[in-house]
């Protein structure tokens, strides 16, 4: 058994007082959030430091993305590797995915993909999206026909992120692996390869869990094989870039204990944390409570009243206070979503120093995140109603993608 | 948890001197092979008696199958409803399956085919055999291309069975779960119903299993669903009868319990016993011993060397004695073969007499199996040169099949 193994059955074993992090639950007991440090220690990762991103620039010869400079990404596994093939003109590609769970994706969910989408026009590479409605049927009381119809949703908030369609595959597991006997035969390949007793230690599973559940995750892994996908790869064998939430790290440290023993290559991650709920950071934005979540639907009315009304304020009870004592920046949800959102670096410094100091009062700081998402939201929705079934249709069909070796 | 589910948990938990018998292994420590009786009771299954025989043949005109007739298929589940079905004209399709595991068949690997052959030809009804290819590569230490392959082959010895083309679909998994989103959809369906104590207590799993053996049983419960081959029920429910060795019925008896929880009829089974070894009937046929195994594709002389040299005989050691004493036909594998192949009732009963009272010879009934077999196996290996490229590819193509509904 690896370390990354070893590591992440320990995650199971944690102190009561202690994050609780794995792919279907994230509590924290302190409201400034998850100690990602300590995240970073117990899953085995390594830290996204200045050294990283100063080569990233000095390679790409681009300004890294504010979620990488403002740590949003944290936390890589071999990031090093991925710069070294990028520097040498090696082609490697890009893996995420999404476990379709309502009909609308909220705020949270759109950051693997930002990323994701910053990572496809730096790098110049295909990107492969999975969206895994297989698990959803399993792991959920809903029907598989559900399922598969928020997975075709889901996609249209995706593709309206703006990736290219030359170089972007998104499939739904109830379609695809039902289309291609490679996808299937890798996923035989990595069941062969993963004990009860192993996806026991990293998911927690029991006597009782469906063997359906038992099972997904080498359905999740399947797609950091790049033989899964003929028609882009044509058979060939390609490292890969998997930018996703730190919760879903348990599933890749099995598929790289895996990779090497099937010829492959492991898979690089790059972590994000998590967009915390409008009441605050213990929990994580989720689809399924609607009062802490911005659903990407939301019309600019419903956006300033969640906000106005649930965002938790790091500001003081009486306006004389909060201009005496000032504000608390780590537990402001306003502020935190500033930094996803807001580019300007400097105009962030100005807030968090008047936010810090009192001179900016809740409410202003409320106004500004309504000032700053509301276009967002609306460009979103905008380039959402442009994805017609044909365009959809487009994005998912198994087909040849641009792919340039240099 | 259904009686069905509990008694195939009674039955790992065997005494020692019971016969041990599961989809992996049959061990039998009587020489007249398995007690059928007992696994009747344990299994829960119903005898094959002589007014479902007399029903058989009133309803359907013809004489049943020597199989049949004479108890090598000998348990049934719910035959009396498949025959209300015919009786009432109303349509119903035949399932049968193979693991393929050499790349030639052997002699027992022919008995239920020979069965649905029959079957098929009675009730004039569509038949899928599933090939169970990624079965073998999760519990084999073979590449997956091998056993790829093997199913390929095992087809050919399969069409050479004399199978209908216009009504029979043969498939590999790893080809067919990759090729049809139902079949892989019915298969998350059943993976949603059955836990790992289910499959435990049915299969003997334990913690250390690789979790492709935990997930596979739905892979072999889901060709009883009709919906998981759109080309030929067109979305619509049939019921289905299986025909297959009893050794499998651990896998129907999930499937029984499963199927009315996604809205589906219970399918029907025949059971057959096993075909022993030529070394006697404590063990079954098994194409991993030669010495114990007559392939498909021996030749006249290796089958009479085989015969001669290695069955089993109930005879005693002289002439003499033999004379004196007489044979015992219950344990004698060259009289047990020609129950299975020696269609005349008559000429088997006079060799039945004669061997018992001493006045035929061990070299003597050897000879006549080898008559008997010879001809069986030459006609059958020229049937299967027949079988082209294009023959296989007609059989394995999913596609519409004649479907009579009357």
């Amino acid at each position: 058994m690896s370390s990354e193994i070893v590591n992440s059955i320990n995650n199971i074993a944690l102190n009561n007082d202690e994050d609780f992090v794995d792919p279907w639950n994230v509590v924290s007991k302190s409201d400034t959030g998850v100690d990602y440090d300590k995240l970073i220690q117990r899953f085995g990762s390594s830290k996204i430091d200045q050294e990283l991103l100063d080569r990233f620039e000095k390679i790409t010869g681009k300004k890294v993305h504010h979620l990488l400079r403002r740590g949003v990404f944290f936390s890589h596994r071999d990031m090093h590797t991925i710069l070294n093939l990028y520097e040498s003109g090696k082609p490697f590609y890009l893996y995420t995915g999404r476990g379709p769970s309502s009909k609308s994706m909220h705020l949270g969910h759109l950051i693997p993909f930002t990323l994701c989408k910053w990572l496809q026009d730096v790098f110049n590479v295909p990107l492969v999206i999975q969206l895994t409605d297989d698990e959803k049927t399993l792991w959920k009381d809903i029907k598989l026909e559900e399922a598969h119809e928020m997975a075709y949703e889901n996609a249209k908030d995706i593709i309206a992120v703006g990736f290219d369609p030359k170089k972007t595959f998104i499939f739904s597991n109830l379609d695809y692996i039902g289309q291609c006997p490679d996808f299937y035969r890798n996923m035989i390949r990595i069941q062969k390869c993963v004990t009860f007793n192993q996806v026991k230690g990293i998911f927690g599973f029991d006597d009782s869990t469906v063997i359906g559940k038992i099972a997904f995750p080498a359905a999740q892994a399947t797609p950091a094989l790049s033989t899964s996908f003929p028609h882009i790869f044509n058979g060939k064998k390609f490292p890969c870039l998997i930018p996703c939430a730190i919760d879903q790290d348990p599933y890749f440290r099995m598929t790289r204990d895996v990779c090497p023993r099937l010829g492959f290559q492991k898979p690089a991650l790059l972590h994000s944390k998590f967009f915390p709920a409008l009441q605050g950071a213990q929990t994580k934005m989720s689809a399924s409570d609607p009062n802490s979540t911005i659903f990407c639907c939301d019309t600019p009315k419903q956006l300033k009243n969640k906000i106005n009304k649930h965002a938790f304020s790091g500001g003081q009870v009486t306006v004389e206070e909060h201009r005496k004592i000032g504000g608390n920046c780590d537990v402001d949800i306003s502020y935190q979503y500033l930094r996803f959102f807001l580019e300007d670096d400097d105009k962030l410094e100005q807030i968090r120093k008047d936010y810090t100091s009192g001179a900016l009062l809740t409410g202003e700081l409320k106004k500004i995140l309504i000032d700053t998402i509301t276009p967002i939201i609306v460009q979103h929705q905008e380039r959402r109603a442009e994805v017609t079934d044909e365009v959809l249709k487009e994005y998912m069909m198994p087909r040849k993608l641009e792919f340039d070796y240099k």
